[in-house]
């Protein structure tokens, strides 16, 4: 069950060591921070107890593109029912998903920043949102219990997993799906249906519409292959 | 779901409010603090974030027999695999009895000192034993992180939180999805990318991907303007 956390932009390195400390408790190792504030930290250690381990071997990233690059499934964790229209999921009814897709590739979970959580942005380079029910009077988990919760419910999961069927094809990676969206984009400038000093909304959607369906790397090479046909008769 | 805390001779007050965190976003809001070593502390509002009403009103006794002497049903959390008459359970293997049990009298789910957990004493006044599955070469889950995982299990099998809601679009209908496939369809034709005589599967491989994703009517309308703007640009 590899699967990696990511903490994005997290502010306190004292929450980044209780993090590591509720991965290691329920067996999960692999750290990717994103542009954390205060890293390497006395209090991130202190924190973390008998996990330095884990906070030794994480890695430190600028940017969340670098730490979903080889991502096969992202998850962003999100307290807040936004106008999304990948809804959130709660927590459990996702496991059997995640868990599944981390024998065939390497699966993301992603927490935001304490106060803000995780920004539209970053929630548009999910595959999946998952919610950790809560209090809607009072639904403010700390980081590393939400981060203690979630690794929980997987290990919990991980017991009784009953694997889907194979899935036909390879999963898209970040990369693929990055590229993708960046060709998608350029040609409907070019083709004038997004004015890029005025984009609106336009790849948001997209982005979400992907999001639901998940992509192949197959399906990508078709798609990009379509927008290169496009291109070329635009400008013949 | 009336389920009370009961923290048996907690050292640090830090740990006391972080604990009534964890609580009040699952819900919860009875905690009993049994000769706490530091209580009140300015550490426990301070980690107690937007609880700290479950702080006041957590009640403080001596004894464990004082804080358990109206509970029907007593659940000691355990890490350890002691000598125990009764062995400790899965907690997802309990949550159904203690759920059911909460229905009828006052539950109270027990947890012990930081670093010397229950005491034999304290846990033969429990009627189950409870043990939130851990990695073996590191089962220490911080107190606040063990209340949390056993205030979300309760939360999430009693089904009593609700998911935010989330904005979700009016679907397509399958008039709007046959319009929008036979314009793919035509447009790719257009482009040279898919060739009438020789189609191959690209259109079996879209209405695949697209009925993954589900569509909504303005993804449709998006969608077909995208082409239409193609096509005009392929046209000019």
């Amino acid at each position: 069950m590899p699967v990696r956390i990511v903490l994005s932009r997290t502010s306190h390195p004292g929450n980044i060591g209780a993090a590591a400390r509720a991965m290691k408790t329920m067996g999960f190792r692999e750290l990717v921070l994103v542009a954390p504030r205060h890293f390497p930290h006395a209090d991130a250690v202190a924190m973390a107890a008998g996990a330095a381990d884990v906070l030794e071997e994480a890695r430190v990233v600028q940017t969340l593109q670098e730490a979903l690059a080889d991502a096969t499934l992202a998850v962003g964790f999100t307290a807040r029912g936004r106008d999304l229209s990948h809804a959130p999921a709660a927590l459990r009814d996702l496991s059997a998903e995640i868990l599944a897709a981390s024998g065939e590739g390497v699966v993301a979970l992603l927490f935001g920043n304490e106060t803000s959580g995780l920004s539209n942005d970053e929630l548009l380079r999910c595959q999946r949102l998952a919610h950790i029910p809560a209090n809607p009077a009072y639904s403010s988990l700390n980081l590393a219990a939400a981060v203690q919760v979630a690794c929980y419910e997987l290990a919990t999961g991980a017991g009784t997993l009953e694997l889907p069927a194979a899935g036909s094809g390879e999963a898209a990676t970040g990369e693929d799906l990055e590229g993708f969206f960046a060709h998608l984009e350029s040609s409907v400038h070019e083709a004038g249906y997004v004015d890029p000093g005025n984009p609106g909304r336009f790849m948001e959607r997209m982005r979400r519409l992907f999001a639901r369906s998940g992509l192949e790397r197959s399906e990508v090479r078709v798609l990009r292959g379509m927008l290169a046909a496009f291109e070329k008769k635009m400008r013949r």
